[in-house]
């Protein structure tokens, strides 16, 4: 390694405001949350790492492969998923260690970025590395992660603790079984709670192909026949209430809109069964689709689950990237979204019901002032989600807690949700998470419209009350 | 109260950028505007008060009950409208000291909030008050500022005067006889200038079940058949001049869009007809409701009022807050609004007429720079409003001079609107509006885009010269 | 001209953080790239000013009648167009005399925005402008302005070399014969290269009246029979491939909307046909002329013309104002656009073909990070163009960068696009961009998101390395 090699390091005061007094003010709010535990009420790590407990096999296929953040700039880029071994199953030493070296030689393509920050926060933090990432540097952080992988304290369950997480919630079909949570749940090593959470999308979208193969497997899940809608209803009741008695403390919904509605039972069940044949029109299934979300929300005051909307994305918008590497990998664009019009007909019914609590998510921020803002300042169920996906980074952050806290204030926000399945990026970006935090409430201090105690209670309130109260915890 | 009771104060520099030289500049711009008279020339506060000049009933009843900002993240938070006096006539002693208490106790869900900035100010600024607000201050408070309100100098007529307020503007029904308003203009005590508002969304709306009633009490508060739309025509233009002739300077309307359209007569008169027996459809009465929309603005260039637009809000979103307590409870949502396509109709009849003023308002804040300023940077009649409503915040205030003034200067805006009925946030409101309008001139200062002096030019005439100009004053 | 005559000139730390670390970074950044050669890869610069090399008439001719920006704002501020020689033919000396003072006596109008600030930059920086303008010194900058126009060093081709300008796209019919180009290639005292760019838009408007007749033009100009649309094609295929032949590195294309699709060659054909007989539907135009959008696409695949998109005006939005002045004259209003639906057929396609750039535009900028920056962050021929229009000004441009480099990078930009008619603003323009990329990514480094040497490498990316390779230079 020659000595100019640009060095890697991460500075005390990242992401705080440069100007010194709003700096000082941001220390000591951060200082106050920096240790506190992580709670990850919504996310995407596998539960079977957890119980099975298995080293990790190399840095690629751990920080690369399922990284769609990382996948979809590099594709962009010129580079091939299958060269990150997106969708080809274990990868080879020597191919591994390739794609590790693409990764580092497109450093300067995430200059700047979320994800590079995140991507220093992990090598820094995590592994010790202390080199920038480029081709020539990239054989040696590779070796470095992969000897530290092969050690005990690198394994998920260690991580767990040196990470801090109390709480992590999966994400789950409604058929699972929930064995492998039963297992994690029965081993006393852990002391993480690890939560299922109900993700039924598929189940409610009677315009797939697949949806009558579904609706009949989640009545062999249920025990119940699932030809009628009423049949449906009860066998989403039954498999809700399982996910509770498993731990689950919340159901995740992903549609391309927010539009609800209320069939009555004769209208729902001749769509229901005209779908079943595959013979709905794409209003139907769309004016069904809507019902059975609404339904959800009527489930929702009755087990009291936890409603989270992640709505309006264009998924699979590359046909060919679907084709060949199946969904998720990145090609996934927003669409804009309405909430006001779209979500009325649910907040009527159930939006100040006591039982009931629906955090909004967006990935269309003109809606954060304009409506999640205002329904969340309103509706007691409402909550504004923090920041999603193509949001996730600090000056969309920022732009979030300026849109939403000068009318709704924080006691209307979801707390830090990280939903990711980049397990070593948790910390990370929690981190930022509070830091940001911090930033905002410091500006707040020295613009004299937050007195400094008050921005440490609300810190506080951010990490801590907010996400146990919007989750039940 | 204990020692550790926490203080409420206000700091000179509040709403100031943090960095020093940003900071020195704007206390100058703002030390030139600071003690500018109010010209407010929108808004709600009842004429009664001032015509009667009788003490404020207690602390809840001024302050808590009527503002529907502080009501509605009371609610969120899980208060009952009802306990905070809404829509329950006069509220007695202890109902009103339960209601502020709770307030009190709820102030940390505020924190950060706008309404926590105006309340400060109130409490500090004008009541003296120096604990914050809690449960355990809550009595105190309450006992100081009852207190005050029965002193002579907090009557209606002595706080125009301490508040310095020059002109006011309320909001009429036109069928209002402005009784109230002749009785103020004679008041000599009162040296403000109070001036009615015409009001007539009501009786542009054919789809209402109570729009055939609303058009005869129209037709009889003009002495007018108004069983044809020429007759209805008529009687609006006799209304419009009886405001006038009593002061008015505007019109103002709020509907679901900004839509825009002519009617020939014979269509007018066609759509005119079903809507008096209730039997137009949805479409008919959107098109009639356009065109009676689109006539004001023609009305308008013959008569001068001002015409200002503050469209596109889901009202009594939730049906049970609406069938407790009614309207404006703080219930109403906002929608997403388009004005390019909308108002061209409208704007290519009307956009430069030498008489004619039109101010658009949105409480979505996308259309800043994609519509409001480029139409207000081409056509003579258009302003753009100040921040609204959900936007009436610091930061969003900031976003909105940003995201206008860059394109289409300071000349085209309508200069500060309060739009409040909370009679006590007047002076709080205009002097947020002085402060930011002096940290956004300090900052393009210090960034070298505007020199000092063009600054404290550009900070009287968004005070003085701007509202003068656009509402004729 | 008396003492207290306001100066005018430039800081040399303007559009730089006033935040003294971030400031510090930002001259550093600038530093770096203050002094590299412009490349104006699409404008209006009029090809025969440089074919010619006549010296510019008079300021008002050169400095304000051709630019909307300010014919604009003066419009809506109440001059006549006509006043400022809009579609006049050449002005009298008097006349271009008393436009020059009635712009100068409405300079405080532009104060604070984009307009004044490149005036201020040709002022002083080009012209040694030093007192500001008003209607006192209006006089005096003429005759200084107007002195210095008869000078050799300031005739078109020797500010070519003075303002460094390596690289210039006019912007020119389809059918354009190209040889004002020739005339300027064959001209060895021009060292800049000056590159047509092709144009098409109204070829693929079948609703307009005069699409016919510019179909059997494209044929002309083709030596193709365009009574088909398999001959239209051709046409356009060939004179693509005439323009590209002629030095041409891209086409450009403004439409209403972003829709894509592809018609089948017989349902083409059919409303091919029809709308050549006048006789095609509304929406018949619209499907025809979002197939040859598309296939404009298509063609890019095979001859490599960078392909730039800038959608979503209403143009002509003032009938009054089109009657009497024409297009252009800055009566355009934008229009809200969608990107992720509409480009989604055209994108499966060709979004990464290897032959492919596609660069997007907005004016509504609420689709930089729901849209714009996600699809350019996948697809490879995605780049996302820089402000352009009513958000080329310095908050909406950090506003920009904001939106999309935390999530998309730097990689996926396409440098600097000045798009302008005003031929002295472009080094104003340009050096605007460099101080804005420095005073962004001094941001990110004092916030330690980036490290210096990778800022420095980004504004060094973002002028040269950019371009060249969105636009194949």
């Amino acid at each position: 390694m020659s000595a100019s090699t640009p060095k890697l390091s991460l500075n005390d005061d990242r992401l705080f405001p440069a100007e010194p007094p709003a700096r000082k003010v941001a220390r000591g709010i951060y200082r106050s949350v920096r240790d506190l535990p992580i709670i990850s009420p919504h996310g995407h790590v596998p539960p079977q790492w957890l119980a099975d407990d298995t080293p990790f096999a190399d840095p690629t296929t751990l920080l690369l492969t399922p990284d769609h953040y990382i996948n979809r700039l590099l594709h962009a880029n010129g580079v091939d998923l299958e060269h990150l071994g997106v969708a080809q199953g274990e990868l080879g030493e020597d191919a591994a260690r390739a794609a590790f070296r693409t990764f580092c030689d497109h450093w300067p393509d995430f200059a700047g970025t979320a994800m590079s920050y995140w991507m220093r926060e992990q090598l820094v933090g995590i592994f010790g590395v202390t080199v920038r990432p480029s081709a020539e540097t990239a054989d040696r952080i590779y070796d470095r992660i992969a000897g530290q992988l092969a050690e005990p304290e690198f394994q998920p369950r260690a991580l767990l603790d040196t990470f801090g997480i109390r709480f992590l919630a999966t994400t789950d079909d409604p058929c699972d079984d929930l064995a492998v949570h039963d297992r994690i749940d029965r081993e006393v090593a852990i002391t993480t709670r690890v939560a299922p959470t109900f993700r039924p999308d598929r189940y409610l979208e009677p315009g797939r192909p697949d949806w009558p193969e579904l609706t009949r497997a989640l009545g062999d899940a249920a025990g119940v026949d699932t030809s009628t809608l009423a049949g449906f209803t009860e066998a989403m009741e039954i498999r809700r209430r399982y996910f509770k008695d498993h731990g689950a403390v919340s159901s995740d919904h992903s549609h391309a809109d927010l539009g609800t509605l209320f069939l009555d039972a004769a209208e729902g069940e001749r769509i229901y069964a005209l779908a079943q044949r595959g013979e709905a029109s794409a209003d139907e299934c769309l004016a069904l689709r809507r019902h059975l979300f609404t339904d959800q929300a009527r489930m929702a005051c009755e087990d009291g689950l936890t409603m989270t909307a992640h709505p309006a994305v264009a998924r699979n918008h590359d046909p060919d990237a679907f084709a060949r590497f199946g969904a998720d990998v990145g090609a996934d664009i927003p669409l804009g979204v309405e909430a006001t019009r779209g979500l009325q007909p649910l907040l009527a019914a159930f939006g100040n019901h006591p039982n009931f609590t629906l955090v909004l998510f967006t990935i269309d921020e003109t809606v954060y002032s304009r409506e999640l803002g205002p329904l969340a300042g309103w509706y007691r169920a409402v909550h504004v989600g923090v920041p999603w996906w193509f949001l996730d980074a600090p000056d969309a952050i920022l732009r979030f807690k300026s849109a939403v806290t000068e009318m709704a204030g924080f006691s209307r926000l979801s707390g830090m949700i990280d939903d990711t399945r980049a397990f070593f990026s948790i910390p990370a970006r929690h981190d930022m998470s509070r830091r940001l935090d911090a930033a905002h409430l410091a500006r707040l201090v020295v613009e004299h419209r937050l007195d400094e105690d008050e921005a440490l209670d609300i810190a506080h309130r951010l990490v801590v009350e907010q996400p146990a109260k919007v989750f039940h915890l």
